[in-house]
């Protein structure tokens, strides 16, 4: 049996009871070798492949599934932006015939919400901004969807040492669409959320672009953006989307 | 102080340990009145309040912060169509000056992936239909950004026994990119994620249409939708919106 579990951003401290039980009564655990750390207390074989080596790596624990309970980890939740489809492809294209099943953990928008006040109180989009497995026309245009629709926008790896067109290029969307609507969208930047190091900042996109260079030092792939949409504003140094309860009951 | 605290899906197995934690210690629990028997086991004073409550609900809640730890919980996650921009809102607006720590849970999007599969593999939209706080045109010209985007669509609350027009409207704007696209979409159905009555049907959107009384008896309040993009896929039976790793490897 596979299970594919999520362990929430970092810290121990958003693991689910669920992920916890799994991960205490598994054979065998398979995860990235960053994550070899966290599971280690669990006192399991481990078995860990590096970055662009997902593959292997799942199929590993699709072949091992097939006489042990096998917990193949990904940090954050299971499915977003990590291994579950891949997971259920490889086992049906390999005949590998494994039971699977998933265990969502708390995702990056959700604990980087927590941690900046309430930015995604409302109609929202994730967005990876990783050209590694998608075109950069098709993210660029889903940043345009998203801004046209004025949702608040979750970006989970917005660029790497290597990376940084794709960055550059929604940046440069955000500041049309700020001038369009003149709106100045607030941001907020949280880097390795959950874990001892957890810094987090709220700015607003003029700000952004007028100190492009020391944000994108700021900014790696264990950052997180938060773009606001029209209405969301800061409340005592955080940023909150509102819902529209005030509105609504006419609280003055 | 107030602690908003996200409870995840239903179940106990996906509360976190911080959340756990949280409830244990605080001196009394706020929430909504079907919430009240998930938190009696934690042994603290409670109050509730029912639906369109919520204002009054949340000012106890800052109002006894004052001087006690108090737990306002939300089902899902604290910030995702959750009460803690209220918070922050009317602690500003009438200052009550408490510190308030966000608390972050699975929400419904995660935990209803995990039991499709894996169809929230890739950029999504988080969209609720309820159209008590937002105006209908705003929601349907999100659905039309969402699928313009392509992107996988997560819809809470689609419909309440007298709220059904927005789900109407939505469901014809999926049958025109539907055609438009040539794309006969998946969509998976959770009724009562993470409770002992979960239920769910992975089907596609002509399907929906062409026996629409039928679903829609089932469909209700505590109902979550997943629409997937235009590569989401049924394979053995679970709906699967892949990453891009077989076509990226050319893996056959």
């Amino acid at each position: 049996m596979l299970y594919v579990v999520g362990i929430g951003p970092g810290g121990e401290e958003h693991l689910t009871k669920k992920a916890e039980e799994i991960l205490k009564n598994v054979d065998l655990i398979v995860c990235y070798k960053g994550y070899k750390k966290f599971v280690e207390r669990f006192n399991k074989p481990i078995y860990t492949t590096g970055m662009k080596k997902e593959i292997e790596r799942v199929e590993y624990a699709l072949r091992e599934s097939k006489d042990k309970d096998v917990a193949l980890v990904s940090s954050g939740d299971a499915t977003i932006y990590g291994l579950a489809s891949l997971a259920y492809e490889l086992n049906e294209k390999k005949n590998y015939n494994v039971e699977i099943e998933v265990i969502p953990g708390i995702t990056s928008a959700s604990s980087c919400s927590a941690i900046l006040g309430a930015p995604l109180n409302h109609d929202f989009v994730v967005l990876s901004l990783s050209d590694l497995l998608t075109p950069l026309d098709i993210i660029l245009k889903r940043v345009r969807c998203a801004l046209e629709g004025d949702f608040v926008i979750a970006i989970y790896n917005p660029m790497s040492k290597s990376r940084k067109e794709p960055f550059l290029k929604t940046i440069e969307i955000v500041k049309r669409y700020a001038e369009k609507n003149n709106t100045n969208y607030i941001i907020g930047i949280v880097k390795n959320a959950g874990r001892k190091n957890e810094e987090y900042k709220i700015i607003t996109i003029n700000e952004l672009i007028n100190n492009l260079e020391k944000y994108m030092e700021f900014i790696d792939m264990n950052t997180t953006l938060i773009i606001g949409n029209s209405n969301t504003k800061i409340i005592d140094g955080k940023m909150v989307t509102p819902r529209g309860y005030l509105n609504k009951y006419k609280i003055e």
